[in-house]
């Protein structure tokens, strides 16, 4: 039975909708684009995912002052580099994926050239935003902005992490190689998406290294979460686990010094976490969004941990 | 038997060592990189071409008076960009390609990931060098430059030129569908290589158009030239003509109008071209050095004009 009121859309779930069109107005497709490259960009910009960065971009830099267009411009270039390293990351001689944000990869619906090129186009774009923001804010802010960006996005990071995922097989299996690839892939983004909007709005320097902290160890945290998560999981049928990273020998922390250990690891960086956001807050209160974040990743150790018993149980029983 | 007195480089060459020095100084390769990452960067870095493009870039910089530095981030810049396409270009989903500058592609020597890691790297760094550059000129000028190099890198240049040349087989195969491809692939970086050093030195328009149109002339030009050598090309044992572009259907102008036609259109371009540079080099004399590049068209066209009249005598007999 259909409900004859229509639900309201919540507001979160309204400022992602209104995200998702900028996101797709901010690429202009200009008439006499190839028609397979024009069917791949509209798919890539058709399929926007949660928006989890650009949405954080969006409220740090409210929290900071940062104007409305700067912040806009920004919140979507860091959004367009995080959808290209994903098609990217999705092409058959990295991780060879068939599906992305429910979705088929680019390059399985439009060929490889199509997704290579998608990922360009976005990009490029990319950097004319983030040049556009940049360019609204005091000079004497932009070198240092720009040397960020380059030193997240770069050979120091997204790319170095990328290459050292891919070689993992040839490296130590210890906590140290799978942080130092997750500090490159994963927290890179993250790096970026909460300290540029403050760095563009002129952040004291102590809150911008408040922010970076904050960055990597919810950074590496969700990447625990998600390592557990692979090890712990259980297949429906059998109820045996089906630890695909093992099998694949792709870098994972809980397989690398078990799970009782990873799950210490995890608190360990939302304790070192807590420490900092409680600083940070102290004096910055407008930034109290980045507490929902903080819970999140407790909610996530809460059940990791409960499936964690539950394995232990079952197999002693 | 080695001479006893080595050979003194000319200029040219010795300014071309230079550069290529310059062009491996500007990307850093910090501690801690993945040691296949490391190995693809340097394959490619020490592989460094014919340095057209960058030495083209320099001396229409010295010409209009840009200074040293932001004319030498530009030019390697450029020539970053250029060296990610090919990159790109030569991977097994494109054109398939086993060697780029006397050298294995990278894909080749360090795998597909390799290859494409390392193009990401250039052009991240690429974009910093041209923020960088663009960050010591006028600021009115900003802008437009970063408008003008987003339009020919992105989905209205660069991009859809190798969409296109991807999809040639499904486009009518006229002498409007090669133009309109090699348009995008290949004018794209020659009007950045001419126009961006002018834009930054802040040249009138006038002389901007100018050199639009110049590289426009030119860069089809060499287009059609190395399209008639694929057609006229004679296997050295055989004889008989191995026009590799039409086997595999590839974009070529020769084969879409026939050689006579191409040839003629070659003649239009160069004498269109030529009509342009007069008036550019009334309006700048320091840009002399610009004839050279068209005496070489030339030369390249009487060589392709003799190869195509030698083929039809040996038709004959």
């Amino acid at each position: 039975m259909r409900s004859s009121v229509p639900a309201e859309p919540g507001l979160q779930e309204l400022n992602t909708t209104l995200l998702a069109l900028d996101i797709r107005a901010a690429m202009p497709l200009p008439a006499g684009l190839d028609s397979r490259f024009e069917a791949a960009l509209r798919h890539v910009l058709e399929n926007p995912g949660s928006l989890v960065r650009p949405r954080m971009a969006l409220e740090i830099a409210a929290a900071y002052g940062l104007d409305p267009a700067p912040a806009s411009d920004l919140a979507i270039a860091l959004e367009y580099f995080h959808t290209a390293s994903l098609i990217f990351d999705d092409l058959p001689c990295m991780d060879d994926a068939t599906h992305r944000r429910s979705a088929p990869c680019v390059h399985v619906a439009f060929g490889e050239p199509g997704a290579i090129l998608s990922a360009l186009a976005l990009i490029n774009r990319a950097y004319a935003l983030v040049w556009r923001a940049l360019s609204s804010c005091p000079l004497a802010l932009q070198p240092r902005v720009m040397e960020y960006l380059e030193q997240r996005l770069g050979v120091q990071g997204l790319l170095n992490g990328q290459s050292l995922d891919l070689n993992y097989a040839a490296l130590p299996h210890t906590r140290e190689s799978t942080e130092r690839i997750a500090h490159g892939k994963t927290v890179s983004l993250i790096r970026l998406t909460l300290v540029l909007p403050a760095m563009l709005a002129a952040a004291p320097p102590r809150e911008l290294r408040h922010l970076e902290r904050i960055a990597a160890c919810w950074g590496l945290g969700y990447q625990i979460v998600d390592d557990l998560k692979d090890v712990l999981q259980t297949a429906a049928e059998t109820g045996k686990s089906v630890a695909r990273d093992l099998l694949l020998d792709r870098p994972n922390t809980a397989a690398a010094i078990g799970v009782p250990a990873a799950v210490e690891r995890l608190q360990r960086l939302i304790a070192l976490g807590d420490r900092t956001l409680s600083r940070l807050l102290h004096a910055r209160p407008a930034l109290a969004f980045l507490s929902q974040l903080r819970n999140s990743l407790q909610d996530e150790l809460n059940r990791v941990t409960a499936s964690a018993c539950e394995m232990s149980l079952r197999a002693e029983s």
